[in-house]
């Protein structure tokens, strides 16, 4: 099943609109590309609903949001909606700034998502608990470790009744909170936390999976998980081999990216339902 | 001839003013470098005529326009016609917003554009036909392949004719209308098109290789797509021997280009004058 | 000495907060990660006091500044003096527009920075020198040679006691002039110059080391410069030895600042005291 979605977005090939932060931009559009969609990246508020109305899904990514793009997010997020398309959220740096989490909880009330994913200090705000973000990337102490608590795991499950939206947690482990229960996903390396926009990739190709033509979204949003985490797995095997430092690394993810395939996935992938 | 423009860049390394989209800015800041130009990056309205003017050409590039940088396309583009600089057109997504037509249109109507270049989507927007625009990367139906069809080379001279510039219509195979006739040119890979960013690159070479002091605007609009063509088979041949994704190939054409001397065009590039 | 500073680095893991350039930010982002700190790109106006607040450093850099951002520097800069956080300058193309002259002479009066790193055009200009910058890149003919001439290092000096900032000039040699005296720097590869923005990604780097626990801001500078610049070095030879291009170049940069360990700084770095 999990391995069917990339597939779908290999023949698909869906139209991701893409409101993000110009710091992984061009990792996101290449990401995209490199596992079959097609990026469209537009941000000014009058062409906002348009190209949300020609894309498949919609990925609002709040890394260096600013005065003239949120209107923007808004405008798209809910023409999406109103087509049915599915809308990612990806809450960058939540907690970190006042902006940072009333947009965030501004566009969970306006707008239907059908994946919210962070990690876990900015599901952690989302979810209006206490705000320990440090910065935007995954380099914070509250990934999860080998055991989950309850707390967390009660947290996430009530942000999703709250919203209807899948929640993906990512970190040492990801977590994927669906109407029909968990997925805890074992694939990934540390070092992805050494690349900046390892997370909006992440992001990015959720849209893609949720726009592949599966009705089950929170099968899309681990099958991504898995996916990216095995992208980054085997990525990491070949800078064994083949020497670098966190650049060579971050090529090498998006490289696997593009040349995985179903039979790859369904031998990498650590995906347990609970 | 074609080759000497290469030389011509090396040696003159023209500086390139480009208001360009955030997504792929940084390749085309790379790839002028690795070209031997220089590349100058100003959007704001306050110092768009200034750079411009200090500037040899002038590259706008409407993927992710927006109402702030707008306004400076038409001022910078107004100040290097006064100057008679050679300014370059990409209209990324024309067709798939009224906002990137009706600017690309507006654009074309006040300012002289040395070369339009955009995928044959994009040019038939331009033209006046039928958007059917999906994304702003190549994958779309409309890529040229064996046979050109007459109306396609019709609508591209009409083009010519109304707007004085030269058209650049990059598919498998790209085409360079300027006023003597029409170059094909048979080089690059399909793979190019898996990675963001390559018609951006092309439109910033074709602003370096106009402003290297040849008088011969088509020839310099056609000998920068075969160079970067030519990049693009040898990045392809490296790829097949290293191994690697979309990624690595990103990397290898940069690398190619910056490797490229009129000797090694002279063997791969493969224009045709008609 | 300034081995340590690096590995005070990797341990405190510092947030840098950059308000920066489009450019190159997934670059600055990258090499941030890769010596040991964390960043984060936020340059709204409602959230850059906050993030200046809770980064230990800030990073300005002026290319692509614009009318939106332009605001928020000054709102982080204040900020950060406030809080007594280094504040770094990086002046890219000043002299190359008013807006970017006039921006850079502002920021100067209105803040103090610990550090301002330019290029020499850029430092003259700052220094109320004549404009000779063309583009904002490295290759202008003003970079420093074998012999440095008394007339810059004077300029250099006094720029240094008007502004009470350590000042980084970056070139063949780089230049680092505190209040103790000046560091001659003899790390670094011509072919730096070729990779659009290795200056801001110095620029960046220069936060984090500021911000690593040294008090010796100057020395953190110098620290920054010669672990950047023997990074340059070693990517060169892997790039003699792998092969490949400026993009390769580019990607062994950050490679090697990933990989970068205090032994081998104090191998590679030439750093002479004045």
């Amino acid at each position: 099943m999990f391995a069917d979605i990339l597939e779908k977005v290999r023949t698909n090939s869906p139209l991701v609109h893409c409101i993000t932060n110009y710091v992984t931009v061009n990792d996101c559009a290449n990401v995209l590309l490199a596992c079959g969609a097609s990026p469209v990246m537009a941000d000014d508020e009058r062409e906002a609903e348009e190209i949300a109305s020609i894309a498949s899904s919609l990925v609002i990514n709040i890394g260096t949001l600013n005065s003239r793009t949120i209107p923007s997010m808004f405008k798209a997020g809910k023409r999406a909606n109103e087509l049915g398309h599915p809308v990612i959220l990806d809450p960058v740096g939540a907690g970190a700034s006042v902006l940072r989490t009333s947009t965030a909880m501004d566009l969970i009330r306006e707008i239907d998502f059908a994946v919210i994913r962070g990690n876990i200090s900015e599901i952690t705000v989302i979810a209006g608990g206490e705000s320990k973000t440090r910065g935007v990337d995954a380099s914070d102490p509250w990934l999860l470790d080998g055991d989950l608590s309850e707390d967390v795991i009660s947290m996430i499950l009530e942000l999703r009744e709250k919203t209807g939206s899948v929640i993906t947690v990512t970190g040492a482990k990801d977590i994927v909170a669906g109407e029909k229960g968990l997925y805890i996903i074992r694939n990934g390396h540390p070092m992805m936390s050494r690349v900046t926009g390892t997370g909006c990739m992440l992001s990015a190709i959720t849209g893609a999976f949720c726009a592949a033509g599966t009705s089950d979204l929170a099968a899309a949003a681990a099958s991504a998980a898995a996916m990216f985490g095995s992208a980054g797995e085997l990525a990491f095997k070949r800078l064994t081999l083949c020497g670098g430092g966190t650049s060579a690394y971050r090529s090498y993810i998006i490289d696997e990216v593009s040349n995985m395939t179903s039979e790859k996935m369904k031998e990498v992938m650590k995906i347990e339902v609970r």
